[in-house]
């Protein structure tokens, strides 16, 4: 199979069991399911599950255990897009050119839809490995590395910058923190998980965790560059968002060819930290390059 | 030691963790941490964090295993009201006679602050739990058991039914259910996750499990009635405040002589759960009595 082959089975895999997961049913929790399957099914590029699987895979553990890990990361992804959302918090109306939860359910049920997505997540965790018989320590560790990366020391440490910074000035050094917290967290939480998951030793999780670092900052500076060069039509919201929400970005202060020059440096060196695995890292190393590549 | 002591000691117990696991910082982070502090502060009962170590006791359990269980819980719940209290839920300014959340810290920051708590309980009983060398595979079933209590099939489910049930008639069985999910899962999963980590066996989890079931729901009937007849300074908040949201009340549905044999009935019931332990059940036996005797 070539790259994207491979990339195409892994989120046909993750899709596979977020529907499992989060069933369309029909009882008193018909419209929060229903809620918590319009944000998942929204067309995310589910980049955190696919590090998951493909950590596990690299470093020869059992994929199907990593599962359920991967699919708690884009349920956790897509609660705080939820949240972030929200009329208090950015009020978006649309994201990936649909409308948000909150416009189509309302803001109660969004907050809730939110809520549930992230209690699922350790739900999910914590049931499939204990039926699935995941070794308990590997297990706990892999789900403490993820709790550890959504929280206040992680995703919602950058949530909590961005929102005390939206229309003043910031600077490079609070820019890196915030989304190396706010994105970076869980994709390096990604890496780490399918690692453990899947019985690497440390100097395995820690090359991990320091490509997805790299990684994930790739991605965030990609971001903004094409926040400002992209296609309307391709992202599903219009350009020069982030700029009108009064957001700083990598692209405003450092300028769009050093932003440019640094996305390719970090991409660089994520695929640097993959040189111990030998071949088994061509996978994560072709993702880096599709990822910094990409138009939306 | 008497009932009453032993209460206040194991409330200071979970007071003194809650205050060490969400210490007051000073860094990118002090604000959120301040806002999860002002709302875990604010005056809680503690009865869920008390059902966890009293449960793990007298199982013949080490308590100290049972305290990050024991403040996750607390967390879990106070996260639940800061959600639920926000303009888009159930618009409260006060609770337990303080500003809510969002009327100190804005909403945004309310949202987050309850997405850290949620996920802040999850860090602390996998984190701690690792730490103190407890049994993996009792952590992992004690934790799968709140993450389980604490979602879309437990307390999240109740707050659906509750936010879709708003100015709408609604039977008994609705109302029961509503209850049993919105207060009663995680009063349930208090017990459970501390019978199981303090080593209990089935039985004795099962039990413990019954006799928090009859208990959460004498508990929220009680509370039903003292919104009609309690005294708004010891209830920190309006006579009728239920009626006037337009919530259904067992109350309403039952009247008041009903209601009131209704909690009898369910205290003694919960009572009987615990005769297995003999002389051991003394302490829980004496919460049923002291919770339903309460005036606020």
């Amino acid at each position: 199979m070539n790259f994207k082959q491979q990339l195409e089975e892994k989120i046909a895999i993750v899709d596979e069991y977020l529907n499992l997961y989060l069933p369309q049913i029909d009882n008193y929790q018909s419209k929060i399911y229903e809620a918590m399957r319009y944000s998942i099914f929204a067309g995310g590029k589910r980049l955190r599950p696919v590090i998951v699987l493909a950590s596990c895979e690299l470093v020869g553990g059992d994929v199907m255990h990593a599962v359920p890990l991967a699919c708690a990361l884009e349920m956790i992804h897509t609660y705080s897009l939820i949240h972030d959302d929200l009329p208090a918090m950015d009020n978006s109306d649309y994201r990936r050119g649909r409308l948000t939860s909150h416009k189509v359910y309302g803001e109660a049920m969004a907050i809730l839809a939110g809520d549930a997505l992230l209690n699922k997540a350790f739900e999910v965790v914590l049931k499939e490995g204990l039926h699935m018989g995941v070794d308990p320590l590997r297990l706990l560790k892999a789900v403490a590395a993820i709790a550890d990366a959504s929280g206040t020391e992680g995703m919602i440490g950058g949530q909590v910058v961005d929102l005390e910074s939206e229309n003043t000035d910031i600077n490079i050094e609070k820019l890196n923190y915030m989304h190396l917290h706010k994105t970076g967290a869980l994709i390096i939480a990604a890496a780490k998980a399918g690692a453990i998951i899947g019985g690497a030793d440390e100097t395995e999780v820690s090359a991990l965790e320091t490509y997805a670092k790299n990684l994930g900052l790739a991605f965030q500076i990609k971001d903004d560059i094409l926040d400002v060069e992209g296609n309307q039509e391709k992202l599903g919201k219009p350009v020069l968002s982030d700029a009108s929400n009064g957001k700083s970005t990598f692209v405003a202060l450092m300028g769009m060819e050093q932003s440019k020059s640094l996305v390719k440096k970090l991409s660089e060196d994520a695929i640097d930290c993959l040189k111990i695995f030998n071949e088994r890292g061509k996978f994560l190393s072709e993702l880096a390059l599709y990822l910094v590549g990409r138009e939306s």
